[in-house]
């Protein structure tokens, strides 16, 4: 719906008439609530989450007006982290990917379907492999080299392409670590998809890990990058029965999988606001 | 939590202002909000669906008054069904079985272990087969034995030990179909566990049907009785993986399992006020 | 493994010896077991299934001859159906689809990518919106357009390119239903995917079925086309879990990628020789 | 199945001819052959792993005698680790437990439902808490008070119980670490539940631990106890969704759920002779 807005709250200190004030405030304004998630972790003095979701047609305000009258009569009185999302306001996204192709045509096909609403604004690729596939898209494809050399400068040519241009950039796969300056410039906006269940197995080729630890089940993790490696906010986990039949050859297909569903949900979830990040956690509204 | 009262609301015409219509009367009267879930099945008159949680420390008025208020201000002006519900007054359950202990003895140990929040009236069963079982839990055995032919003083009997004492009828294996007269005196307050995927193998033996048809996944249903048979509304469903290796009584043991799951987990959100119906659909709160 | 050789048989009076006179014959001729998978309804007089897998470059005979002493030596000793199939030969397959997409885009990217060991001869459509997604694969695609009037004359042109030339008929939301001329020719070798948890919801639009009746999962079914619609033997079957807040949209979205990832499982086991169909259900080896 | 036996057996170098070496002796000896799953990692040389079960009222030799004869014939020709099992010589079990019960009589129900084919010699527990609850399944409960003191003494009363008596100890819940002296006279032969997804959440509180993470899933794992705490050789896992709405409470609530299932199918599948441990995994046969 193009006329659909939702607002994320995050309250550290938890108080009686948050939800009054702030329902009572989109009400007067004109907007219509369709939809409305409130989480306290306490009965008094916990944390408090909403996510609301509203209509915009009958709004009396235009966007900044309405943001500042939030801020000013709601935000500021209850100590608020906040922020309102308008659905026509399309995020931008980049997706970084390496060699392996699957994350990657995942998330194209499910854009292309309409399935992810975001202005999709190129496709960068430490190689050259995925180009063809990428073109059938009608989306950019960037090719930037990475040396153990040549980072920094691969960077920059990053970060010309993408600083102030993206909301979100999705590691599909992409098998660099971005270091900490460009992480910084992206607070949880970089998702990235880890090939195991995390906590397990951090670090290299955990198929292999899996299948010398003899799991029954593996998994895949979409989280948020921050600047510990595979330690950020975790936003999305799947798992896959296995047994000894698998080869650590079927298990990284059978990965490949899970990747590709819990790397699209997160996304999807991020692009229709439905996750708070708090401390290292975070509330995904269902 | 003991202070914890929760309000389910259904409006059939959604309109703006109801969130904060409500929001504002509990705050008003001194409630604290602790969780509120709305869903709308419309953006502009459609249905209107929403719990709310909240703690009665500092209510202004009592419970009487308190529920006179809303119907007047609130309810009447939005023409809502409604329901406040208190944790402090648990709600009265009898279960009811006939010969099979599985799905019986889970409600037992999660009742004694605290998992299910309601007073355990007795056990109702037309045999005499699990009473030293329950006797163990120090809750009333009644047996009510029943033939095609006594049918109707049984009944009786039933309704004699649970009319004007229950809120809650646990079908756990019963395998006596309840006369109308019965279920209408329960409206929606009778929660029975089909042992298949409905609307999948209606009927008898659907382990045996599940088995000839060869499918791969077979399921349990836990729904609310209705006077039509296996066709009230739907609050949990569970499934199981199986395969051409199982024969018909090993489904029936994987099933039991799925049984007892899918009845469990339907009892505990009955009991926590989860559950709003609508014609013949349930909204289940997460 | 190219040097891979599957044999599977049925036999419909399970006796001793069988497995015996099986090992000792390839043992005998100089094949490597590999794999054996037995699986007997019943102790005495059951069914039996047997799947076996041995590496062929030892082998004493060529694959003709191997085949004839089997049949005369062992196969007819036991009265048993039987197949022996080679990895080097892989199996020449079509792909049938309408106007959706992801069926088929899921069934193409995995064959590229190695996971589906399959000659990939064509796909057919009676539309031409997928001509250019398939063009990226250099796969022929054959449009042959179908209306009420011209359905016997397309089912001609159909066959004129199928017929002799395929071992497999994947319908990947393919929304034609075949005539019982096409499905005779391929007996247990077209396979469909039905966008529901079969035998629940048969006929057309199962996701507004499903959100009718307000299920808690929603499922798809790949099974065996046969001539009574729907109701060929199953092969898969994958489930999601839905709740009152996903439309009917939402559900069928949703079931796209129960569809994909049951069809696509089902492709590969029929591609491996994992499935022995016995009257109408089917014995899928893990 | 009382005239039900097994066969297990792991080759450490793969040869062709040990399928129809096996088989033939059984065929040979009377034995009809109703189950047989073998696997091997690796076309040559690699590991060989086999399941067979048989039928024994036609055999031609006394258990004993059998067993002498396979030994020679078969199993020193191919340097085999064998065992074979016969149900009518059910498995002796104990069950040790600490003080939470929702393992114990988990075990407890299915092995009265006859759903886990054990002599069930006895409880032991180093609390009394659970002792009324056992009584009412007629079975010897063990009251063995542990101290740090006098841990080496009560060890000494354990193995007094079940030294020689046992052919398997299942910690249900049981808090305290087993000694080394312990572990090592049943090599392979107890079993523990563990509540986390191992690797994940190796020690103490792992629902608490899952809770700071903030992971999507929790899990538990059911494996072979070695003297490596949380180290052995995994049997079997399962995992729950959860979300920022369960509390740490809640989580270990949904946590009994998984532990009862995952341990209850760890030790069915060990009572049924389908797990053969091979260095530190598990080929659990379906």
């Amino acid at each position: 719906m193009e006329t659909t807005a939702r607002l994320l709250i995050t309250c550290v200190n938890d108080r009686p008439g948050i939800v009054a004030t702030v329902s009572n405030f989109f009400y007067n304004h004109g907007a219509n609530i369709t939809a409305l998630d409130q989480h306290s972790t306490d009965p008094e003095g916990g944390l408090f989450f909403l996510r609301l979701e509203f209509q915009t047609p009958h709004l009396d305000l235009p966007k900044d007006a309405l943001a500042r009258a939030f801020d000013k009569v709601v935000a500021s009185r209850f100590d608020m982290d906040w922020k309102i999302s308008y659905a026509e306001q399309k995020k931008r996204m980049f997706l970084l990917v390496s060699r392996q192709e699957h994350a990657l045509m995942e998330l194209l096909w499910r854009w292309r379907r309409g399935e992810l609403p975001a202005e999709l604004l190129g496709v960068i690729s430490n190689h050259k492999d995925l180009e063809r596939s990428v073109s059938e898209f009608s989306v950019p494809y960037y090719h930037i080299p990475i040396t153990p050399e040549t980072k920094p400068q691969a960077e920059e040519q990053l970060l010309e392409i993408v600083d102030g241009n993206a909301d979100l950039l999705v590691l599909a796969r992409y098998m660099q670590i971005l270091s900490p300056q460009v992480v910084e410039r992206f607070p949880r906006e970089i998702i990235n998809i880890h090939h195991s269940f995390l906590p397990a197995f951090v670090g290299a080729d955990p198929y292999q890990q899996a299948y010398d630890k003899g799991v029954k089940l593996i998994g895949a993790t979409a989280h948020y990058v921050t600047e510990e490696l595979d330690q950020g906010p975790i936003i999305e986990q799947d798992v896959q029965r296995v047994s000894h039949r698998n080869s650590p050859r079927e298990l990284r297909a059978l990965g490949r999988d899970l990747e590709r569903r819990a790397l699209a949900r997160a996304v999807q979830w991020h692009l229709e606001d439905k996750i708070i990040v708090h401390e290292n956690k975070t509330v995904v509204f269902g």
